[in-house]
């Protein structure tokens, strides 16, 4: 109720803040005898963790995930499954600057306002540390789902973007990069971009793209669980998200139904793929395909003016280390949460046919 | 876990095919000792009902609502309002010829595979005709939220847009017109569209936009259920919807964060809104805005190939009544389950304080 | 949240009040492809229903039961079951006299003090009118698990008790009598007890007791949803219910464990079954049984001592048409919520093997 | 869904087994603003933890509690608190003998039925030692429930009864003994029942009674989620538990409603108190009480016939160090399940007036 689960048979909840003693969560449903791929855990957060490249934040943390319980001789045994992430890089005092001061576009003021009290260090629960624990979840959710496919990119820096249709792609490459995205070329500007608008103190937003191959048919409930809402709930759900379309998206809504309809082959598969592999809500065994739209990084090394607690007007300058776009670490969280909704809904499926 | 309950503490769970004796609902959680306006639910109602304009659907359905309980004399008791809406004119035999065959881009494919067995009579229930059920609760929601003032309108049809700020539009317009625009001239704009595509035997797609105002501060619940996200999830579950975007949106994306950061007044209030009234998933109390995108509707007054259940490739042409455009009847189902989202986080943040 | 849902997977809604409308609920979860036996669904119902014998009370209800989704041509589609019952006999004068009234050990007081409005009409919500939608749900459940026998008796009325273990009756003749006892004997004399108390003017408790085989090995969900747990709950709803035992319950604990432990015999089933069917909160098998406790009915037809909602002292007599004893009425009901909560585990279960 | 979450408002999610890195959990929707006494917490926790007498196992851990998260400065943030408590005395090798064996009465066979894969030391998930977590919990409700003592007591051992009612009894002297009985010359003869059972190698059942007084009135849910029936589930949930029964309970059957029912004095109280301090499933505000009976604990110190996992007839024999009755540990456990469902109710109830 107050927030901090997703999924109802596939269930992550989430605990930690930034600068507390560790992050963590509880995964409750992953099936019993599922054997673990540790590494492929880690290195799911290897993507995901600062430092790794020089156009993310320089706060070094290991992100070394410890596993507490559901597991035995490396086989999941049906019980939750606990794990925790030690914070090591605490470094409290970058941040009594802001203890008083609300900064723009963040969740200080809201999070005051509505609880009277807020841990302010490095944003505290706000702050997309969390999301680590999502990304543990999501691994083994990717394993759960071993057949499904679930490939992000980053399609759009500012307003560099990456033209091409997610078909001509070759995925391989995404990786190949600090920015990820599956076009080299493009990359580079994208890359290049980023470091311009740190070297200015500033920031700028971005879009990743998701691609899920090999879903099986059948996957969403209708009415109000829908396979797509599910999905855009999970990605606006990633702090700094501001849209989510799937399909033809914002697009679709200029053109006609003639246009528009996939008609069917045969086998039932469609000739087209405007509809993003989902209809009425249920996976059709097609692509599914979506896009998420990231704002710019709220923190900047510009001087801004504010308010504080006790709404004096004062200035203040981002400190610290932080990412000046956050798209390059958001490809593997979005692929989490599409696997979270994926294992969530592959579960559901198996009682209702 | 079907997927046919919507919210936790203001729940709305819902039943009924497009064709059956009745659709309804149950809400559970309205909190006792609300006296009901009436006339303003079935107002809501007429909003959505078919058959209120020329450019929507001719079907025929008073859609009167009847209480069963959680009411007594007028008000409220908090025990559940359980109410249906009987189904008058359903002609099932407008449907004989779709018994067998999938209609392109709707749900009748994937519910057959999903669930083997099927109420194809006018889509069953993957037919919008459910969301009246909503309307119903949504209108109560707003009752409850006397204070919130909840509109939307129709942003766009096809490639016409409405292209003012909403802050520019005189609310007091949308119900002015059959297309719910509020501005006058782009209103006729869309509906003569609307109309020429009709009479193509074509559909067309379009957007709502949706502003709330005066919403409280502190509504919504980090981490997943942020209230951005739980709207988007609203807004995705309703039929035909592609994409959801708030505040700057996609557009914020080619931002720098030095463009858009909301910078602080000394009251907590923002300067510029590009946050779209939510930080870190808690509402701020500035405006709520947020844009849906609709697909045109998929049945078309054309001769489309398309495959039966044997997997025969058939052609089919739509008959019946139905909507060339969406969007018109889709503004007050917006408007519901904006309402229902602000209900359900409106009644969580009494606690958690 | 508010309470008026029952099971997660196979989840029962249910709305109504004892002189309202009608009273009804919706069934989501109920797995596609179902055919009803709506004979059978009726005969559960005429269990229960008000004036089937000269022990319970004369208020004469049909209790027809109205499906309005969720069937298509005789068979369960996997979308909500809407249902309603319509209330036929609702002489709402019946009850002014408790209309500032509080009725001794009813629900009048505590819903007056939790809502500040109270349908007192025959105890609106409060009343065990509203189990009726229970044995609906539970009808259905029963059918989805063919190969489960549940089977509830009266086991004792005030201190007549039925002192035979369970095995060594005859199930088929608990419906030979009004009062619900498969021992003809002992049936007698818990009828001529409950006559008698009914002409004193009183009221009078009882157990029912209720035994469930071919449970399937492994449902249940540790550690907070144990089988038992889940069923303890389901019949500790039930109005007037003060206590629930299983296996050997109050008397296991005067036994050592050297006497208690069921050993086993080489195929996994046990020797005993002091477990009562129930191991670590999972089916082992082995039948599961257990018991319930019922109060005396809290309506008398005697002179009582009371308050009105202004606190004056005043006196009452309850009038109208009630139970001298709810246990004969009640065993379809304990019935009904046992099928609730083994065929929610079942399809629990379904998922985490 | 999988069973490892009590509550929705006031929300305990726990993982570990017995043998395991560690236990803990998550409580999530706590309320901000609740400054914690930590050595209270600590406190509850070495009420329950092995060693702290001669009548209980001589496991030994320490059992401390480390918070991870949703504290700043001592004061609850609205935010999920994270906790784990390590296991320090896992001596795995004590359990090579039960590797393969399924023990009478325990889990072992119905885990492995259900999972398929089974961590076998101690028990694993089954164990007892899960409730730690919930201790840890219902220590931070009591904190949050100030104004309500909630105070269990052991009602018996074996035939060993306690026979005064509760209102005759000095809860002071709860603690003042080993078995926690709060009547000295009692107590006495219930150790000396435990220590001649633990000599023998045996095992005892009994029983824990529980008194909550000031609870507020209006707790409490219909239709199914009575206050009783949650506190029900919440006690059956709990290891080794056969039974529970509030008020009158099953004496309450023999009984006739005009000596049952509670006559009212002019405040709303009632002059007896046979409905145990609630009615209608919500609480009065006279004291709750409700006894919970705890069968004989299953691992003896004597040779057992049993059956290894491939169904071979073994003989086995109690290792290590178990509790010759659990009642003695079971009374701060049945206090914390008691204060999770009050805290639960008293947020549900905020909303709903």
């Amino acid at each position: 109720m107050a927030g901090n689960t997703f999924g109802s048979l596939f269930a992550l909840t989430t605990f930690g803040e930034s600068h507390g003693e560790a992050i963590g969560g509880i995964i409750d449903g992953c099936p019993a005898g599922l054997k673990l791929d540790f590494d492929a855990i880690q290195q799911e957060l290897n993507r995901r963790k600062p430092g790794q490249s020089a156009i993310v934040t320089q706060r070094k943390e290991p992100d070394t995930v410890e596993f507490l319980s559901g597991i035995f001789e490396g086989v999941t045994t049906g019980t939750p499954i606990g794990f925790i992430i030690r914070n090591t890089n605490q470094k409290s005092n970058d941040y009594s600057h802001i203890k008083d001061v609300y900064r723009p576009s963040h969740a200080d003021y809201t999070y005051d306002q509505k609880y009277g009290v807020r841990d302010y260090r490095g944003g505290g629960r706000s702050s997309a540390r969390e999301t680590a624990s999502r990304v543990v979840a999501g691994a083994i959710a990717k394993q759960l789902l071993k057949s499904v496919s679930i490939q992000a990119y980053t399609s759009s820096v500012g307003d560099i973007y990456l033209e091409k249709p997610y078909q001509d792609l070759d995925f391989s490459l995404t990786e190949s990069n600090a920015v990820r995205c599956p076009d080299t070329e493009v990359a580079e500007r994208m890359i290049n971009r980023i470091k311009d608008i740190r070297k200015a103190g500033d920031t700028i937003g971005g879009t990743v793209t998701c691609v899920l191959k090999n879903v099986p048919v059948g996957l969403g409930e209708p009415v109000f669980d829908k396979l797509h809402a599910q999905l855009g709930k999970a990605m606006l759900s990633i702090n700094a998200v501001k849209g989510f379309e799937y399909g033809s998206g914002f697009c679709g809504t200029k053109m006609k139904g003639s246009e528009h309809n996939d008609l069917f082959n045969a086998d039932g598969s469609t000739k087209t793929n405007l509809s993003g592999g989902i209809q009425g809500g249920i996976s059709n065994g097609m692509d599914i395909y979506f896009r998420v739209a990231f704002k710019p990084v709220a923190t900047i090394m510009q001087e801004q003016d504010t308010i504080d607690a006790q709404g004096n007007l004062v200035k203040m300058q981002g400190k610290g280390r932080h990412d000046p776009c956050v798209v390059p670490r958001a490809v593997p969280i979005v692929e989490a949460m599409a696997a979270l909704v994926l294992a969530d809904f592959y579960l559901i499926n198996k009682l209702y046919k």
